[in-house]
């Protein structure tokens, strides 16, 4: 069974275990041999896909109910995948998601660190600098670079250890987060688990 | 005494302990009458105020190895303004710098409200909404406004917390933080009250 996860602009593959990423310019869903259970944020695919007999929507499987209603289904896969703790996934935006049980408690939306830098940037010529990821977070900054990276970072580094529950690290800049939390677990296929343990779910009933 | 704080559109102006706000395109600085003390952002001013007798710069009265090199002139002047605090300069760009016993311990810059706003809605037209100030920023958020209001707030609040000093609230949007701490002091006229106390000292020496 295939896995596919499409975006914007890539769509990501899970295939024996192993992730690809193909720019959706080249993705042709057609070619795909054997069932696939996909999720999709792309509604120019939408029509293509509800048209091929072994391409399955994983949507199908999902209670909605249990997360909110303009919530992404990236998020919510995420959020599948773990019965209990925080999930961070840092990508243009930064998505923080909290389980406990098995039950979604909500979460919060944070600027992803590119889309923050380039904010600060359109501030003033001052702040168009660049993030300082080997700085203290746990002091007060004095100099531009740490001024700004500790305003962006710490609040949101703290706010996430807050929560106090594991932390799942997830997203292009997972690895960045990670060295803030030690003893976070860094998982580049969430969404494809959470996908996998519907689909087991789902089979079972 | 006048007291005149030059941004880059408008020149905030305290005479006879009242606030007045005068866009550039108004302010001619050759027209006060008497002493004024100044601080100014705007290079383009720089020459003119230099050659006005009665305009007498106010970094000439400031230590300035009490900061770092390029800590803004508004930022220094709050905090000299208060011995022992964390003070919050709400404006485009959020600033929040903490004083010990008069000795300045360092600090971080936030996007300000409407940049934050604004970069939000850049990263998808999903993400394009209006801050909820009314939501419980100590709650998981459960709806997209809710969940960009939880967090873009939520560890900015927490992390001006966290300082553990008195809070003091000035620029644009102080009012709207003031909301989140019950015992800040909001004073609109903090960087007047800097400028004022090192007046005050240097005329004592």
């Amino acid at each position: 069974m295939i896995l596919c996860d499409i975006g914007n602009t890539t769509a990501d593959i899970l295939k024996n275990g192993k992730k690809k990423k193909i720019p959706l310019t080249e993705f042709d869903p057609e070619v795909f041999e054997g069932d696939v259970w996909y999720a999709n944020v792309n509604c120019a695919l939408d029509e293509k896909l509800k048209n091929l007999p072994h391409w399955q929507n994983i949507t199908t499987l999902i209670e909605r109910e249990k997360y909110y209603p303009t919530m992404g289904i990236d998020r919510i896969l995420v959020c599948e995948a773990i019965e209990e703790g925080v999930i961070v996934d840092a990508g243009s935006a930064i998505t923080v998601d909290v389980m406990s049980d098995g039950v979604y408690q909500g979460g919060f939306i944070s600027l992803g660190l590119r889309s923050a830098q380039e904010a600060y940037s359109r501030l003033s010529s001052a702040l168009e600098v660049s993030f300082n990821f080997e700085v203290d977070l746990d002091k007060m900054a004095k100099n531009t670079p740490d001024s700004v990276t500790v305003g962006f970072l710490a609040p949101l580094i703290h706010e996430i250890q807050r929560v106090n529950k594991p932390i799942y690290l997830t997203g292009g800049d997972a690895p960045i987060f990670a060295r803030y939390f030690t003893d976070a677990i860094v998982d580049e296929i969430l969404v494809f688990k959470g996908m996998q343990k519907l689909i087991n779910k789902g089979s079972k009933c």
